[in-house]
């Protein structure tokens, strides 16, 4: 049996801490050996300093771990990191000096030069950009991130279409679940039998980042791709499950057909290498009127793959569908630890 | 004081015929004379007969009333019908020929080339099509039916955009409230945690009343405007209020503070006759970042002011906003008193 | 036209602090003319210092007066107070003891000996406490008290049968609305899809208030009632409205229809004053086999009568029934300007 | 490898049939050959028939086979009933006669003298009725059912403390989940900001059923127990997991630790016997202050181990605590099909 890499939680208890703690519970590369906040948690172990919110309790082997501060040095061989923004960038920037991979879930880093915003499906060549990062951090210290929760979920639709026709235009309107608020989040008062029209910076992060993410790596540097990306943001009273109604402009006319196919037919390097946190499906596309649905497909492919729906003409744009995935696993915990795997089979870790 | 119309209403029990009974209470022009429904409840005293959905109970003198079936002759001036697609066309046809005025919120006749679908701040003009129901029905009969509840919405937040700069296309993404669906309407089980992305022939409504409410009265006829609508529809766990995600564009290029500005002070016919149901102010713009909100913008107005907010160029379309208004108000019940308002005061009824 | 009280509100922006506010907007005896609050907001316009949770916004008049701490002298004749428990006692007393009569919602001095833990339907008797509190502050400061919110509801229920056949015991189960929790209160990820069984100090709240509510007034002090109460207390996740499930136990066998009578009958003290927030049927008694729901009933009375229904016999104790009421009017503010009500009608204002 | 059991499910496009498809996908000793519904649905492949509520889809075996009528001949060796309560009777009655082993889930047999009314754990020695019924059905046919989805819950949570200490009377305030209505059940109007006080016959089940569980077996019949039961059922919005708020009175004198004790350890003869379903734990007692929840609860033991906490003295009765079940697993499907694995091991089957 291999021996498995050690990994450093930073910002443990919260919602995505909770999903990293789950999803590695039985991973065949890692292992947690180290549970970090930032909050008044700090000293207690796991099972007091967090509210755990996942069905059933956190795994026995963390139940009693103590929760310590986020800085290094801490015990692990690289860190996965899911820190509230105002502490996340002095906070990674000193675990990577420290010489820690630093796979971050954080918006810190994302729309750094020399940092691959990374979805293993689309832009696994944007690892190029660490060379940069060697200038950086001494050691083996670098970071990677994976892009805000729906920018995953509408470039991972896109891609196969970009790739095969070429996106001019797309416009997303997204139905937030809960969880992508953290814990406590958003209240409840403000939610039930409510609509909130408002997510802050979301909006600004899916028209900034999808373009990063599909951009050319090209003489060292990411160029960012000139189609034209709108985002209105919404969130609904769901617990887990990003939904975005999304409309498309191709570069050459095609027929839904092809679109349709395209999506079904979308594999990449991950599946290739089978990475064990890669879904079979990258894109299951439904035929039924009413899918997809929050409750019914959020857990497809244990929550990595995407579910497409309702693809149909449209009558501004070219085409239209409805996207879905689970925000806390493929578009969280689930797309850091794809990353990590991606780079344990590239040889960067 | 003078003498009021009476009134029978069509589909009483329903959700909409309820929000008809509360408006209606203390209405100066209309007392409700006559319930009729088409189920099993015919024969019951109302009280009976309907689920009453509404906070309390229904008014004391509306309990004890008999539900009929809703077959002409039944006693009053006029009918408001809020009947079932599959039997509306036929049940309102016999009203119109039994030579009772028809003011319906159902769909059976809203397509009709001699139908005025009308939103009185919009298309009184539409009014003149009436003239070619004369050919249709004997007597003083005819058909005046409202739009769909998130056509209404839309089409008035494109009202004072298309008449002061002319909207090319739109593409709106709306957020239903379960209201909409009647009563019993949406499972729990289906809507609980989850979002529905689709509402039967919702879509299509939508993108093809718009174009009919915004067209010319022309020649005896309606020309329908030109533009482009895209619709996509999402049922969310919310009681009364849809909901609009909206991207315009516009025939011509305007500042963001115009767009403000005709949407803030768009008023028109019903305002200028002052009719009962018509909201001293057509739209509300809001400025807060997180407006509007089903649970606290629904009532505006009574439930007839519409509520914009997050008024914002768009990166794809011209302008993005959010829109808001009470789906069975001003979508639905409130819309047909209004119609009926405006029909007393243009005289023809 | 007689010159209204002028009064602060202590805790102004919370849940109970707004239902202060709107509750008082066109008070005939009293006008607001303080905020304040014990957070981050002083300094603030209202408009901007609180998050506004119930329909449209917060009163014109109000919105730009400016928050302040809560410590006197503020300008007003009086303070009603729901400050958050930790800083309520100290507050609260500076206030009586700078000369200010306080009519607190908070938990503080609830169970002093010599303050009035008042309903007055149930004990106006409890108002000769004063003359004790005379010893304890200079000048014309006393400090009234209402009950929690869930013992309010539960008192008013049990006054009738106690009054008429004296309860032995008491079993009371509630399932309370989020408003009580105030803002931001329980966290949406907490309620959605779920009940929590548990509300910090409620179950001995209930169990201990309910007891010197119902107590004799005798000598100067309040001798608690020897009743039995148990409570258990449950969060569900509804706006506002507690219900409670309740089985009493009678000190005399009675039939059941003595039992519905005796409810329905219930009036007292401020009905025979006319107190302007006194609702005029204490208790609605309701036959349908489904009420009373939150939805439906929490508005009776404009949010001050109760909503009993249910009522069977019980094969443990002797009787059972559910009972419902709004939990931030009758329960909370609405409790409270009743109080002052009835202050002014015993002159103690 | 040992054959398995050909089942047949009635009912099976129910929640509960949903339930039974699910559990018995990969069950060692079950394979599902035929399904049958009472409604429209016959005659169309299960895919078509049903509307899958669960996550996902159903397997893949399932989704093509043909709903059939509920009526023998059908191709299995034993079927599963969840038929509404209407035709349940009937339709039962003539499986039985024509041989078939009928494991119901129906209320419809549950208190008929010679049918026993089994939880393994508690009364595996009423399957002795079963001499009773050779007298009414030939061959091999039978019925045994499960109880009601509540009252297993309440017996269950019972049993140890009858069993040790002896009840005399209890108390139990259910908060009941959404699929225990069936789909499409409760409408979302009547549950999204509320609660329903009423679940038609669910009091009375639970008072008569859980005298008959707890009951002795003697000479062919089974003695109801003598303890008194008294129940209020809500109906809240959740999507599984029944919850009551139980509080009961002992024979005798003991103390908390003692009942604590007897609630853990409890465990009998499915777990003796290592039946498949049969949970490790049966009750699992939490000691925070806030579990039970039915989100994070509801799924231990895969479904069939209830969660108890919140045990603490009464001042009414002895002791008081908060019970928690899956309805749906424990309650329904998960019950019926450990009642066919108990028939089984004794040889019933």
């Amino acid at each position: 049996m291999k021996k498995k890499y050690r990994v450093g939680i930073l910002g443990a208890t919260g919602m995505v801490g909770q999903r990293f703690i789950q999803l590695l519970a039985n991973h065949p590369q890692f292992e947690v050996s180290a549970l970090a906040a930032s909050d008044r948690s700090q000293g207690k172990p796991y099972y007091e300093a967090c509210a755990w919110r996942l069905s059933g309790h956190a795994p026995e082997t963390i139940r009693s771990m103590r929760v310590q501060a986020p800085t290094p040095p801490i015990d692990c061989d690289l860190v996965f990191s899911s820190l509230p923004g105002d502490i996340a960038r002095a906070t990674e920037q000193s675990f990577a000096e420290a010489g820690y991979p630093v796979i971050s879930n954080s918006s810190a880093f994302r729309m750094d030069d020399d940092v691959p915003l990374l979805i293993p499906e689309i832009n696994h060549d944007h690892l190029g950009l660490l060379d940069q990062q060697r200038k950086r951090y001494s050691d083996r210290g670098f970071i990677v991130t994976n892009p805000n929760c729906s920018t995953i979920m509408l470039a991972l639709a896109l891609a196969p279409l970009h790739l095969n026709f070429g996106v001019e235009a797309t416009i997303a309107t997204t139905l937030q679940a809960l969880s992508g608020a953290g814990y406590p989040g958003v209240a409840s008062l403000d939610i039930l039998d409510n609509v909130l029209p408002y997510i802050g910076g979301e909006e600004e992060k899916i028209e900034t980042e999808t373009k990063r993410i599909l951009g050319r790596f090209n003489d060292g540097r990411v160029d960012h791709d000139p189609m034209a990306v709108s985002a209105q943001c919404h969130r609904v009273n769901v617990m887990d499950g990003h939904m975005a109604a999304v409309r498309v402009k191709l570069r050459r006319r095609v027929r839904i057909e092809e679109v349709r196919e395209a999506l079904k037919a979308f594999r990449s390097v991950p599946q290739d290498l089978r990475l064990h946190s890669a879904p079979e499906t990258v894109i299951q596309v439904l035929d039924q009127p009413d899918r997809p649905q929050p409750k019914l497909d959020r857990d497809a492919g244990r929550g990595m793959t995407l579910t497409v729906g309702r693809l149909l003409p449209d009558s501004v744009l070219d085409y239209r569908f409805v996207v879905l995935s689970h925000n806390t696993i493929r578009g969280a915990a689930g797309a850091a630890i794809l990353n990590a795997e991606l780079l344990i089979a590239k040889g960067y870790l």
